[in-house]
This record gives structure tokens, C-alpha cells and sequence, in this order.
């Protein structure tokens, strides 16, 4: 089962579109849970649990575990979503980037280490620095193209002179590249922010319907969830991983965190499914 | 003491601009090391102490580390390294990018875990996405400009059209947002591979004498070192930072792994001021 058909599958069973942000954020942790040890494990476990039914996949990020030196708490939640979701794909959302002799290490990091399905990758480096993890077939490579921030613009949005003369911001090239030359096994897609729809539509005509578009921000960071679907569905209306961290795993703050959390993921995946 | 103070203070006091990269491998430990269970620890800290006296600064890089989830390793490293070898500064090579939210656990993990007083990051998402680590004005800041691999031409050398209507590749034009835009503490520095010594003939010439450049790529990758001085020295003579890992990690194999590695950067460190 490679990681494109896990995830059709998942798109399927689920009705759904949204993928569940697991960032962790000390100091922002339920009350019910302020004190206990094990608090990014419990934390992001119970919000696991109850927003299940309602994602395609879920996606934590690595850094909000590092910094806390959190890597085993990582491990636990990702075999549990494992044992207690199977069919629902994990994304480790890493954005490595390194030559292709250590991008061997952080592909073992992520596809053994932590047993991910997929993990986000950074395409500065070029194709050989993304090899060691496109090489495994049965693994998902998300590679960055037009993130969410403003600063994106800094070099994303460059005009980039292409050899018949055309000019292309360079967001569009790593797409041409993308699809033409890193693709071979058919299991790479592109993290498109939520916050700029019109280049989440350049991208999906430069990609075709097949490549699934990674996009976060719709919460917290504003992007409006209309405009992403108009750009961004394919024609069988999915295609898309629609990230939310923030908005679903703060929704609450007391005992009832996890029941929030459920409530605005359903909301969200609702709201998503009645403009698809 | 700011990074590129102390990095300044090192390269005067051990006449040496040669940094020792700390790339542990599995399955590349010295026969004396090889049944040892904290190998990534007892093979650094023997590299550490066997090259200090040649080395300008260490480098960690840390995918070695964690596809081992030798984390804890790491941390005792680098604290050894501040205790034994005070003045040398740890450059953690990491290469991270994420929005700027999530830039801060990066940066966090970097300099409040691991105690680096520098970290690799990568441009690719733009200046909010670095200036979490470039606050940290006590700390130093090495942004990816032009790396040391075959592929880094897919990205970083193509023609980006300037306001001006001129055309140059996207790296100088990382080079010249680094240093107009980007460096305000003045603790940036600036990768550029040993394999390209034209480009970072460039680059300094962009970014004057002040950026210092980390240089891959001399070692194992086959940088030219004569050219890499010529094109990457500044105005005293000095200002670069060239990485060497496998070729003085792996110099021995046997009992006398740690004295051929010092016997490896010392030759390294003399074969560079021969040349300066």
C-alpha cells in the first residue's frame, strides 16, 4: 500500500479532506493536563482519538516535540495512531532538507525512526537531496512549493527566466520539476498554503489531478476555505490534505478540550465538504 | 560574546580556519568503539579531543544523531565540547525552515537544548522564517546559499530576473537579501560548497569581508582547496569556516582512530594556511 492510495482510500472512507495539525505548544496545554509529565503524549493522543472520525490524515510537527525533547512522546503518538486509526496516514511534518548522504539519515529518521507515512521535505537543495526519500516507494515525500507565510514571497515568488524565454515565479518551476522529474514512483505532493488560492490553481494545473496538494492555512493564518477549493479540487473534487493545528487543538481549554477539539474538526470538515 | 566574535577570537588564537564536521555514521565506528552502547558519544567526544587544537569550530550534524535517536548523545557532545574545549564554537548543523511560529521550537531546540551557538537554517520560505533565529543576537545564523551538491543547480542557479531587468542566479539573490535585509545583529553567515569556488567568489564579493561563509565540501566531496581560498578569503585573510567530516572522521579505523583523525585536521588545518 503506498502512501497516494492510503490516502485515496482514506479520502473515501472518511468524506473528508481535513488533516489534524499535531503541534504541541508548551505553556498552551488543557488545564486537565497542565501538570502531567507525559503532557505532549496525553495531549496530542486525546485530541487523536477524538477528532479520528473526522480526518483524512494527521500530520504532527516535529520541531514542537524536539524543542521539549519530546522525541519519544513522538514515537508513542505515532504508534498509536497506527494501532488505534489504522488507515489514517501520518505526515511528519519535518521540511528536512540536507545532500543526499545525510537526507539517507533523515529519511531513516522519519520512515523508521518514527514510522511516518510521509514526511514534508525542502526542495532548495535540488533533486538529488530529495532522492533518498523519493526512492521509497511506499513512502509519501511532501515537498514545500508555495507556503503560508508572507514572506514566502521573498524567493518563492521570484520571476524565474525558463530557457524559451518565459518568466515564471519559482514556486511554478519547483511544481514543472516536480511533476516532470522528481516523480517517478508517483508518491510525492506539494504543501500549497491555504493563504494564496490563486497559486494553489497554478499549481494544480501545472501538476495535474493525481499529485495531492499539502495545505495549511485555514485556521489560525486566515486562508479562505472557498477560494481553496475553487483552486485547488481536482476533477474527482479532492486532491487536497486542508491542514488545521491551532483552531482544532485549542478550540478548548478545559476539561472538554477533546470534545472541542471534535467539534471544530467535524465543523470544519463540514464546512469544507459543503463548498466541494 | 556574540558567534562572530567568538568565531573571530578562535580563528586568531588556533591559526586554523578549518571546522570539524561530526557526522557519525552506523556501521563506520572504529573497531574499538564498535560494541560500545553509546558509540555516537564515545566516537565524537574522542574526535573532539583528538582535533580540538586544529579546529576553528565543531559541527554537529544532527539527522547522524537522530535516525539513531541518539538525541541525549548530542546533548552531552555539545556540552562537552563547551567544557573541554571552551572559545571553539558549535555550529549544529540542522538546516531547518518553517514559518516563523514554528521557527521559534526550531530555534529553541538549536540554542535552549542543544546549547549550539550557531545553526545551518534554509531560505527557501523567506525572512520571517529566519528572523526567529536572527533575533538571537548572541547566536549565529548560517543560511544556505549555494551548496556543495550536484543537484543544489535545480534551484539555486536558475536566472532570476532582478527589478533592474538584470538576470542573476537565485543564490546571489539570496546573498544579497542575507546581507541587505537579513543580517541587522550581524551574526549571519552565509554555505557555499567548496565544489563551486567561482560562486563563492561570488558571494563574497556580494557580501563583503564581514559574512563569514561555511564551506563544505573539501573532504570526501573533492572541493578544490586552492580555489576555494582564492575566490572565498576576505580582505584579512580570513572569514571562512571549511568543513571536513569523513575524510578526518574516518581516516582510522582501528586503535588509533582519534590519532589519525587529529593527524587528518592537522594536515587539513596546515594544507589551508599553506594556501592562505
Amino acid at each position: 500500500m503506498t502512501f497516494n492510495s492510503a490516502l485515496k482510500r482514506r479520502w473515501a472512507a472518511s468524506g473528508s479532506l481535513l488533516c489534524v495539525g499535531l503541534d504541541p505548544e508548551p505553556g498552551r496545554y488543557p488545564s486537565p493536563l497542565a501538570d502531567d509529565p507525559d503532557r505532549a503524549f496525553a495531549f496530542c493522543r486525546a485530541i487523536v482519538d477524538a477528532t479520528a472520525p473526522y480526518a483524512c490524515a494527521f500530520k504532527p510537527q516535529i520541531a514542537h516535540f524536539a524543542a521539549q525533547g519530546a522525541e519519544g512522546a513522538l514515537e508513542r503518538l505515532i504508534a498509536h495512531i497506527h494501532a488505534a486509526h489504522p488507515g489514517i496516514p501520518v505526515i511528519l511534518d519535518a521540511k528536512r532538507g540536507d545532500i543526499g548522504s545525510t537526507a539517507r539519515h533523515y529519511a531513516a529518521e522519519a520512515f523508521e525512526r518514527f514510522h511516518a507515512d510521509a514526511v514534508t521535505v525542502n526542495p532548495y537543495l535540488g533533486g538529488d537531496s530529495l532522492a533518498p526519500y523519493l526512492e521509497r516507494a511506499d513512502r509519501g515525500v511532501v515537498v514545500l512549493c508555495r507556503t503560508s507565510n508572507p514572506g514566502a514571497a521573498d524567493l518563492q515568488d521570484l520571476p524565474v527566466a525558463g530557457s524559451d524565454g518565459s518568466i515564471r515565479p519559482l514556486y511554478q518551476r519547483v511544481a514543472e520539476k516536480a511533476a516532470r522529474d522528481w516523480n517517478g514512483h508517483g508518491n510525492l505532493a506539494l504543501v500549497v498554503g491555504a493563504t494564496w488560492p490563486e497559486q494553489l490553481g497554478e499549481v494544480r494545473a501545472i501538476v495535474g489531478g493525481d499529485v495531492p496538494l499539502l495545505v495549511p492555512g485555514i485556521g489560525a493564518q486566515g486562508g479562505d476555505l472557498e477560494a481553496v477549493l475553487k483552486h485547488g479540487l481536482n476533477a474527482e473534487r479532492s486532491g487536497l490534505i486542508i491542514s488545521s493545528s491551532r483552531a482544532i487543538l485549542h478550540a478548548g481549554s478545559g476539561n472538554d478540550f477533546a470534545e472541542a477539539a471534535a467539534r471544530a474538526a467535524r465543523e470544519t470538515r463540514d464546512a469544507i465538504n459543503r463548498r466541494r
